[in-house]
């Protein structure tokens, strides 16, 4: 199996609508910063310094996400990401909620590899590809994931 | 060709990131405003009644979403909102974003009408369904959407 | 007196918080589209332009704000800015936000022109500065102001 | 000297604006975050209880910020929150946000305890004005407070 990276992540009163429970697209900034501690701690590779000294971002071209349980504020989630495609200039990652073993939401994303100066995709940097090699989806994972 | 709604929306300074693009959590902030004024101007449902005095809600429960282009800040981009689908408790929308001809990004979300109380699903309230109808698919519409 | 400028803006789902009313940070994201509107409408600034080629910004360097009453969602806010300063490299405002008759907040703000090059202050570029001419205040409300 | 509470918090991607330093409504995100740590780990009153259970809320009435210096994605700042005015209905905090020996920012607040039933005022319920008694400004720190 794969390697799977995962973090725990604190429902915060700001994260939470009148009915008490997550709005929905503050789910995604969590997943934006479980893919930034991934890089960080999981590839090891320095997001901040991706960002702003190589200028390469990962902008996010496809996104489907199942909200199937709400979460209360107070509660911690776990987030476990784990890497279902590499492409040659993109990456994709699927992202699972979980909390007292019932799952609360699923986001299947795909990443692209970009130039902040030309606003173009290009080939994910040699050091990236060979950190994302820990998480490379095996042959069977693949197999179940297309079928 | 079933009513759509349609509603601009200027990108602020506060809606991107350190590329100087929509950062895509705002993309979903802002489709949830494009529908509360669906309810409020287009069905003539009082979303914030709704929502406060009824406690009926409208979580999503699943969301596919494609970014094909960035869009940046002073830019205003047209949000139209179709309906694709409506079920006994559920209602599936599209919603397309797209400025100067180009289209930036594409929404797909199941909404499920909910009771705040009992945190679970209902049918959609009759003041509701018959607003829809304007709205409603047409069958060829649905043809199309099933191929 | 001196000129104001004024914009309504309507309390959504997303601004607020497990108590249904507006959860605070979101007045400053408000006053902040309201300083880009005042640029884009009332001084005739590209904002836009000024942050993404001129490359100008506006960093906040103070902020006071009293939140007298809460705002609830589906509520509109009208946002009132007026000027109590005009210095070399700073611009002093105001903002009021009222509903019903009733003050919601308010909030002086203290902004900096600044280079994002250098990241320094820079004096206010003499468009900008002959544009807020109108917008200054007058000396009797600066005499009222001090006192 | 009276008790401080001090979490570090990480300058994410989604904090940052377009020019790649922290959005300053974030900051007050932050801060309310860290009240929350106080309460539930500083105070040991669970914080999320207080809200959803007690219905017992602390909007903000008074806010003062000084931001002195710019944070930039990736750095970790240190939130050291401290009272200095304890009142019948009210909470005065100071927060002050540091990184490399230097001073970032600085907010007082204001916190009023509300039920959120009646939309008013209610004295600091009994157990939290105990918990804050560690925390209480001391004659000292109130002298050098008011002079």
């Amino acid at each position: 199996m794969n390697a799977t990276f995962e973090r725990p992540v604190r429902i915060r009163f700001s994260h939470c609508d009148p009915a008490g429970i997550v709005f929905f697209p503050q789910y995604l900034v969590m997943t934006n910063a479980l893919v930034e501690d991934w890089f960080n701690e999981g590839l090891h590779v320095d997001y901040a310094h991706m960002i702003a000294q190589r200028r390469v971002g990962l902008p996010i071209v496809k996104l489907e996400c199942e909200f199937s349980r709400p979460s209360q504020m107070g509660e911690t989630i776990t987030l476990t990401l784990s890497v279902n495609a590499i492409g040659r200039r993109s990456i994709g990652i699927d992202v699972v909620g979980h909390c007292n073993g019932e799952t609360r939401f699923r986001a299947k994303q795909v990443l692209v590899t970009t130039s902040f100066e030309s606003g173009k995709s290009i080939d994910i940097p040699t050091d990236i590809a060979s950190a994302l090699a820990t998480f490379a989806p095996q042959p069977e994972a693949i197999e179940a994931h297309r079928s």
